[in-house]
């Protein structure tokens, strides 16, 4: 028994998304609720060399985004990094997710072989598909979903950890 | 193209708790050179309701331990939390990765559709192998990373990304 790389890019990325979407909007009720400033919140690192809440968005939204891109050999849009509000974020959200769900299943399935080079520098680092997903890309995404929510609760906000674990696809 | 369970499990975990080993290695030695009694970092949390650095190790542990068995449908060791020290963490985490190394691939292969269902209450919630392992262990289990990362942080603990990300598994 194996899993279709398909069905371990797309979903879950998009299940990630959603979740984050759901912790931003609790983020936002309460800033709001507390009379606190919406980029007071956005702002907040848990170090000063750590991104803010609003740079973990965006690089959830890329990791999951470059992640298709480079398995599936396709193209993918452009975010610029410009979002300043919870409703841009939100936008950001939803179009990263638009996108996942318009990638060919059968492109992502034919990835796990698929040669990918990081242009950090000229020689790599080079992955299998296949490695790239388990190596890199998913324990990258997980970084910016977990911090993103690590950032609300160090900010007080009250979500949980059934907040961040979602519903369950059960049998 | 798929990946087997087996790749998608223990290799995972396994490479996780190495770089969490490596990350509380370096906590240690943060806390040694900055005078911190190293009870006060494994004690360290972002929020009063959060769980604390020692905690978020032996979940880390058991969380994969759980996947493994689970999956696998055999038994595992107890390991019964009582963990205070920096040398005993590391202890749990060789343990846990022993554990893992030592589950049969084929055993993991096979449960892709077993039913997994979680005691929480008499009535589940129940999973196949396969939507258990994407929608519950693997998230959890990036979720004790991630955050044992972010309180070291947190604490001013010099570690980075790098640290985090590990070495790559190129092609």
């Amino acid at each position: 028994m194996s899993i279709a790389m398909s069905k371990l890019t797309v979903p879950v990325f998009v299940r990630g998304l959603s979740i984050l979407s759901t912790l931003l909007a609790k983020g936002e009720a309460h800033a709001a609720a507390a009379g606190m400033a919406p980029e007071t919140l956005l702002g907040a690192r848990l170090s000063a060399d750590m991104l803010p809440l609003s740079a973990q968005v965006q690089r959830a939204s890329d990791t999951s985004k470059f992640a298709a891109q480079r398995i599936s050999g396709g193209e993918a849009p452009s975010f610029p990094d410009e979002e300043t509000t919870f409703a841009q974020l939100q936008q950001r959200i939803a179009a990263t997710i638009a996108y996942l769900e318009s990638v060919d299943p059968a492109q992502l399935d034919a990835g796990a072989d698929r040669e990918i080079r990081l242009n950090w520098t000229a020689e790599g680092p080079v992955f299998t598909g296949e490695n790239y997903l388990l190596t890199f890309a998913l324990p990258n995404f997980y970084f910016h979903v977990v911090t993103a929510y690590d950032i609300l609760r160090n900010q007080g906000v009250k979500v949980g950890k059934l907040d961040y674990l979602g519903s369950f696809e059960q049998k």
